[in-house]
């Protein structure tokens, strides 16, 4: 069996990050199945899927050691290609990724107790994002 | 088919690299699921999964990589939040990430010569760790 | 259905960058799988794949993040195991990863309008690669 759904938000951009965990596992009971594997997509090339445990200080840490990986206030060459100033946000996205695959086990996502699954919005504006969960099993 | 089993291990934490592609190959015989795919997921917040050629020399490479981008002795938010001191690692953990998928040809993993499927333990303290192989196909 | 086919494709190494989104794509419409999942992924361990807009300013971006990340004429100890000189490359490839996992629907794959699906060789010579591409689903 086969089931797509896409997730829809609206965020703020500049790393912000909006744990999904509850959407995602929405749209497996939709879905019926209760064994397989479950992707978690980002189109887009200015986000990304991560998982972390979403407490306020370690989501402040994460924010600061991309910021400093990879700082907004740097000057790219992409920024010159179309002028909208989100060359930071691009290599963001690339180095974490936008694709997140999952075990579905006896209806429930295997997850530590504190591991979510979270999507960053590296833009440097509010977005409308969608997210493709794909859930393939029986 | 859709078949699904754990790997339990004792890791040492602080960077600890564990090769485990063995185990992963024997959940496969396990299945007898011969085309598909393979996930590899470690659950919790502190812990990932890479591909590396596993030796010596490159493992140290690896840690001192790790160590320089994402320190330990630095001071972290998410270390006043459950006083653990371990927000390194969580920080490791979200940008190495906790899922690998691979393919299974004719019963085979699909690797290169030297690629390893390795367990990045993070943590700062030794784990009993869980990771999910969930092999699905035919 | 289980659908595999491999991508060959010669790289100049040095963080070559080179788009295979058509590539991926014919694969996928030789397997006439129109719903599912499909893994890319690069076997050996000086390369990665990741998604990124592909046009030449960010790909110059892309370089001289990695280039300033893990440098290239900087020591490792790898280079000391076999002479060849490339730790940089296998350090770049671990953090990147081998493996995409992307959404198959309705015959396309879901990406976002400018994200194109590229292998990163990291080596510091040509090489001939083999890119795994497994489409699973109905």
């Amino acid at each position: 069996m086969n089931y797509q759904e896409k997730i829809k938000l609206s965020t703020k951009g500049y790393c912000d990050l909006i744990k999904i965990t509850p959407k995602v596992e929405k749209v497996i009971s939709n879905s019926s199945i209760k064994e397989g594997l479950v992707l978690v997509f980002v189109t887009g090339s200015t986000a990304g899927i991560i998982t972390i445990e979403f407490e306020p200080n370690l989501v402040k840490d994460f924010k600061e050691f991309i910021e400093k990986l990879i700082p907004a206030n740097k000057d790219y060459h992409h920024n010159k290609t179309w002028g909208d100033g989100n060359g930071f946000s691009h290599i963001r996205a690339s180095l974490i990724g936008p694709s997140l695959t999952l075990s579905l086990n006896q209806g429930s996502l295997e997850l530590g107790q504190w591991q979510e699954v979270v999507l960053c919005d590296f833009d440097n504006r509010s977005r409308e994002r969608e997210i493709v969960i794909k859930v393939i099993g029986d």
